[in-house]
């Protein structure tokens, strides 16, 4: 491909502006701009950045240089910029766990690429980071979720690899469910 | 009631045969014993254990107290213990993300009883011990999946406050896949 290449590395604490506005405009499409809590500060406290002075993902090693993940700041982003410097797509993830294997792995909770970016194989390009992480860590899986009327995207997914996971369906407790499931046996 | 009760406790680097021994009794319930890839040596290395010389979760914050979580040792296991002290049930769990809210939560990968020590509300005990450590860790969600067809589990999780998230499907890539799609770009 002759196009000039994006660019993708882990996100630093100088970067939580463009992510947010990319969290907005993400929720915006989805006409769910309302349910977005998520602020500077919150972002801030619940990500682990990557340092100004460091590559990452390490040039050497393919594995993320960034403060420590911990229960309550598990998660990692990647930030995309065009060839032209431009924030314009992001991928947040943690770590999750295979039992059967007793093997970590990538899931990555959100991937957005702003639709003025879209077509340019930006997020087939995060995708492909999510997993050059997961290989290079030796895990095991790299899961998310998609809209089940989401057609295209879920084709799109199938023809780089991914399978559906369609005999499983999700469960959520919380808000007030959350509170009340504690207190259910005091 | 009227019954002794169980107790439940992180799990320690002692319980892994016990634990190891759950796992594929569950795996035989499912017959899939031949997809249990886990051994004693693996689950040490992937699992953040508590010590025995201290109380998980912490009676005065309700914490967890164990080793570090790291993205190839991210989770975290609960054990009950029958009132007789037999290891009768777990619950393997990582920490989730919500970009929406910027927080933190659990995601419950596997939840086990015995099959000799069902209807004794063990699974609900584990699970309420769970929305605990969200509760105390000021998380947003406890989420995990269940098979579609598992009627009476949906049923039951429905009961406690749980919502089925039937709009989204799960993909994954594993396996070759996963080297597939990390070298897509190369």
């Amino acid at each position: 491909m002759s196009s000039p290449a994006p660019t993708v590395r882990h996100a630093r604490r100088e970067d939580v502006p463009a992510i947010l506005s990319l969290i907005r405009e993400l929720a915006d499409y989805e006409h769910e701009l309302h349910s977005v809590e998520a602020t500077e500060a919150t972002l801030l406290s619940t990500i682990a950045f990557a340092s100004p002075s460091e590559t990452s993902p390490s040039p050497t090693t393919g594995l993320p240089q960034t403060e420590l993940t911990t229960p309550t700041k598990p998660a990692r982003c990647l930030i995309l910029f065009t060839p032209s410097g431009e924030p314009a797509g992001i991928a947040l993830y943690f770590y999750n766990y295979s039992t059967w294997r007793a093997r970590a792995g990538i899931y990555l909770e959100d991937l957005y690429v702003k639709q003025s970016e879209r077509k340019r194989g930006y997020g087939k390009r995060l995708l492909v980071e999510l997993a050059k992480e997961v290989v290079a860590m030796e895990g095991g899986r790299l899961e998310w979720a998609v809209l089940k009327w989401n057609e295209p995207s879920i084709q799109f997914y199938e023809s780089i690899g991914a399978k559906m996971m369609s005999e499983w369906v999700g469960m959520r407790v919380d808000g007030e469910g959350l509170t009340k499931l504690a207190a259910l046996l005091d």
